[in-house]
């Protein structure tokens, strides 16, 4: 990286080692931060509107309102990004203002907006595509819609911290699969995570789960392969019985889940239909994306 | 303040208005941050090891490692604060290696330490010592404790942002008082909440609030005036039919609280307890509280 | 209204004036009442069958027997009502024998069974139909069904009563959304709430709401103009991403939602579909029902 | 009976034959009335004062504002009453406009408040004192605080007639004990419960309970007679092996409880400490309260 | 029987009589068994590959591993049955080696899996066949997925039989039929139990219940029949206020519900749904099923 | 042990080698077995009648009726037992008679009551004496009251089976720490657990545990010791920010707790405050617990 990134912060553009944050930031302070993240297939941002829409949708929620609309933030984006690399958007309500030393709550505080960019680093997920990502359930819960609904993309995420700790303690590499208040199975904190059973392809109902773009479009996938795409509450008892397991996220789009607490999935590897279905993702945007993970091919 | 504070972070002392925190930073990307705040009367930090061994506690819990001990950390804090000077520690677990271009998760990740002071904005808090604290019951709830323990001192704080946009709705000027999950009082997103009823103060169970060091405090000069101080669940009907209620903090170490869902608390005017507990309070630093407060007096 | 209206009454006709409960009834003492309500479209009371089978449900699930059959009650029911007038249905256990005086409770206690009608106040609700209905979540919880089940149409709604209290402190105009223990959307104290996304209509699952007469008829309608139409749990997050929202009801069939919790839904205006509905109801009706209630057209 | 007694209904005192409530009051058309109820003993009302303070204090959480104060409305209970007379107190806030044919809701609605009396009907009871009472744990639950709060005494009370008509099943003469959402024991419809073990009496913590003027009575004995009293979550278990059980209650103080769902409690007698803590409280009053129960003296 | 049955234990065929578990094996120390159980239809195995593969997702799932696999489990069931019998399978983890007097917990432990044989007892269910079953729903509750979840077919079923004694207090011969702990209906101790409303069967979500092979043998015949076959949480009202009710179970099939806690479910009768479903059944096995139970035909 | 020890089982004492249970026993079955344990010290059964009086509560809730009296078991166990033997009692409602062959569910049927010993195998626990246990939190949840109340000491135990699957990923070695369903600490599969912070010992409330007659050792040590001993609700946070934690059970007395989740309690080590309880407790009994189970002492 000769050149140095180009960061969007306040509305200025600057470069990557000279974008910070104020300690006094809500985003440090409160952890109130929504936020998104898009990449690049080919060099083009992939599902760009898809995913401003829903950061504005997260805004709107939270009442955090950019000064710069939806046009001009995928604006911004292309400008950005270039090839492998993925964009990040985040907004916090701006410095808070009894740390910063003023003299009150201004009532026209400033949101931090900012978008950054940064590669993909795939080596990292290199192993999922070779051996499958080992999903361990923790003793901590998600968070239930009432206090934070996780329809919204936010960074308060300490339960996803400590979540890890416990999972890391079963297996160092292994993610965390947190359980909902009720035992239901939810999501992963950087992914979506659905089984296969008798054919169908079965996803955790919205109540407790980001709704991911990168599932919706596994969910378009489904659609036209007629394979039966299912919303419904399941339970570990069902993810150690399926036939496959996956998981579906921004950065590399799908990654098989070939075991649960230490006990296999199916046969314990990557599945058929997680094939098929990565293969018709590559096809859609012009790329062995399984491949460009294990760093088989050139990316873009 | 002519002359700039200085700030602690990451191993060095340097002027407020250059500290900053990279947007990389896990206190931006996730809200993994731990955190604790003291305060000092005439020039000297007030329970300074408790909220040292607090913090320390949060960050154990955390597996967050400072690298500095609890000695060292106190000395900082002197050094940083004059008069009427509060004192902020956070700790992330440091920059978020993916976004920041490394290539993996390294395992010496250094957390980000940060310590740093402001001055006490009391004009802030004076309506509360005259008209006494409104607080409302949002329909959000405080996050249980099997996804994030509300005992360890934490920024992942997204829920009181929301809280407070409900809250505001019914009156610019109140306090989120956030019920848990089976309907019970809680606390303010930055005070402990306490009832008087016949002639006891009454306290929310540690279940499912943060045991405050002011709240100890109180405690503490309950029991020096032979008032008793007792622990339990209470509701919204508990203290709409209180004699009293009161914060405790940090900041402003008490406040009455004189409305709930704009229904008036007793009379409707800063009880008769209230002033005893926070003149007791005064006697034990030297300074009538609620005079600094309201600003009658220097601060000191 | 020169002429009193007439009420039916523990088996007699009897001026309205004149129609009176005992201050001993269950329906006083216990709140232990099961109602229900149809109005009248161009003279005709409208799906007079469903409102009374459902009401017969109510009756049977809670042990309350009428002393006449559903076909002798909707007799009284046509009767009783003219242009404009709405039926009301009730009955109750009885007269609370211990307060009567009475030796012991009587095994052969004559329920209280009451049906009156009342002019339908449309200008009350004409605001609804210009800026639309203000929503709001209080901290008040829906009753849950394993203590009474929201199925049954009953009157124990003192939850109702303060949940409206928190409602008005927001907004005197604005409407009670409960959700319920969950965080789920349910009702509002006299409407099913539905929203519209991406085309379709969702309305909450059956389990938190009554299902509603004026919802059956949205759903038809639904079908014959090829909307879908989905029962699901949601969210106040689904809700101010909504594109529309609105109530359905017997009195004014149905109403726009155009806020919640003070934030617009949509453009903040009544919407597309919800006109488009209004109208093929009043098609199925011979009224223009929104004009109705704005008072543009002579009541029919 | 030979001279009817008196109502008083809304500001005027009538004969008991002409008290009614309008079929539109929110007594009937929203069970959202608050209560209370006081008996004598010897001619005098028994702790008037607290039971007046409990039903202002409900007035005040539910936002029905009596038009007399307390020394008025306790002024109109002693008028009222004779020997062996209860009083009973209820309001509700009153004619509901849409249905009363008003053109809109009243600002100034004027509450339904009501004072009556009735004979303490002991002969219903004397079988307690005999036999001794049979609870049964039915599935419906007692409604959560975050709903209705059990501290009001209200009458929106339709999950306590739907638990009857499951333990009617059981045993005809039994009464519901209801469990809470996590099983605790809780209260039945008319009295609190509680337990003896191990030389404590025993009583459900404050949550889910009225807490009820007997209910301090039998602490207020406790205390003088030395024996621990204990407020803790319990559950059916505990009532399976306690030593004793007992009710408390406004019209007949105290009875005991000998078996629950069909298993006997203790020996299935009633309990020796039971019997010491009536004739204590006989004591108080200058009655046998036992005898008067059975019939064995005479009222007064 | 004049020739003894043989069953299969820890790799032998034995005569029943002398088949038995040790005091210490975990079956009986821990209930820490899973089961299963097929039928015979004119002498062979109904299903069997689907209960074989049940038994063996249970072992997957509580991770104790048979020493034989599916095919050879088949071989031995098939061995051991005749005509009108049914064939059990358990297994538990093995002997208890602290109880057994073992030096320690041996690695290579020996699980206790056992086949066996019983005779259908047609006669004890003939009267649900003519007046049909009579369910009551006691105050224990279902145990939540997040303990054990209800689709292991396990034996640690201590929750059914504390709910059997509240049951048997309201009618000796009623079946118990649990709630789960938010109030929906699951099931009953030995079947699955389903509702036919507005001409549909429906079925408690996949969540709380046993997905019972014979509920999907019913399954597959409405589809057969187009009869909408739905999936969804329902509660106590929607039982009583149901056209017909009927359970699904191995052994007997079917069977009709005709009361709910006392109340006549539609007509109180056997439905005419229920009856065409059986039929169909019977013509899948070539067995007039209802007329075995009944005792009217020769078994086979 | 050269000599066979003997087994009480159904009224008979025969050689341990012929004591089995039926495989159509209840205790296979249903797992519907209650069960206690007592141990001896110097050869003499250790609070004897506190463990059977505890035994014929769960049996008085569970309504399974020993054919004989608490006195004549009590002479049964003295009459099995030796040195360093510990006895097991437990009882199930009896054959299942269905499967049994028999033609009805018998009116009379026997208890299967069996009372045996096993040695205590200490050298299994030694290494908790030295390096103390590792506790870990699995995501499977303690089952709650109102399925089965963890106050009978039962033996439907298939959660600890499933919560063991997951600790032991952690560590083979370690003990599951099961939470409640609102994430409070409750106790292990064998053993009460119990933390010390600030000097006084602190004990999950008895909601959600057995009440342990090793606890209750405890508690009375504690009282001569005058070392506060208290009941309230506590998580996870509470455990890691202890001084000291520890195990009591009645095989070994008591064991200390240094890690939970692979966190150090206190300084990692045994604590101080756990020798001193261990030690008056061995004084109470005349033996050197720790020593006995470290195998330093002749057994006795």
């Amino acid at each position: 990286m000769s050149q140095e990134n180009l960061v969007y912060l306040k509305g200025e553009l600057r470069p990557a080692s000279s974008a910070h944050i104020a300690i006094y930031d809500a985003a440090v302070v409160l952890g109130a931060t929504v936020t998104d993240l898009a990449r690049t297939f080919r060099g083009e941002l992939y599902r760009l509107q898809d995913h401003v829409d829903r950061f504005y949708r997260s805004c709107r929620y939270t009442r955090i309102e950019p000064r710069i609309g939806p046009e001009q933030t995928m604006d911004i984006c292309r400008e950005l990004v270039a090839n492998n690399l993925a964009v990040v958007l985040f907004i916090s309500p701006g410095e808070f203002a009894v740390y910063a030393g003023a003299a009150g709550m201004a009532g026209d505080q400033e949101p931090t907006f900012c978008i950054h960019t940064f590669p993909l680093p795939f080596s990292l997920w290199a192993p999922y595509f070779t051996e499958g990502v080992h999903v361990v359930t923790p003793s901590v819960r998600q968070v239930p819609p009432v206090c934070v609904d996780p329809k919204i993309k936010c960074r308060s995420r300490m339960h996803w911290w400590l979540a890890d700790q416990e999972t890391h303690l079963v297996d160092p590499q292994a993610v965390s699969l947190c359980l909902d208040l009720d035992g239901n199975v939810t999501e992963t904190s950087g992914s979506n995570f659905l089984i296969v059973s008798d054919g169908a392809v079965i996803c955790p109902s919205q109540r407790s789960i980001l709704r991911g773009i990168s599932l919706e479009t596994v969910a378009e996938i489904c659609g036209e392969l007629r394979i039966p795409f299912i919303e419904r509450d399941f339970q570990v008892y069902d993810v150690v019985n399926a036939d496959e397991a996956f998981l579906t996220t921004t950065p590399y789009c799908m990654a098989p889940v070939t075991r649960i607490n230490g006990l296999p999935i199916g046969d314990g590897l990557p599945g058929v239909l997680f094939a098929k279905l990565i293969a018709a993702w590559g096809e859609r945007v012009g790329i062995d994306i399984a491949a460009q993970v294990r760093g088989e091919v050139l990316s873009g």
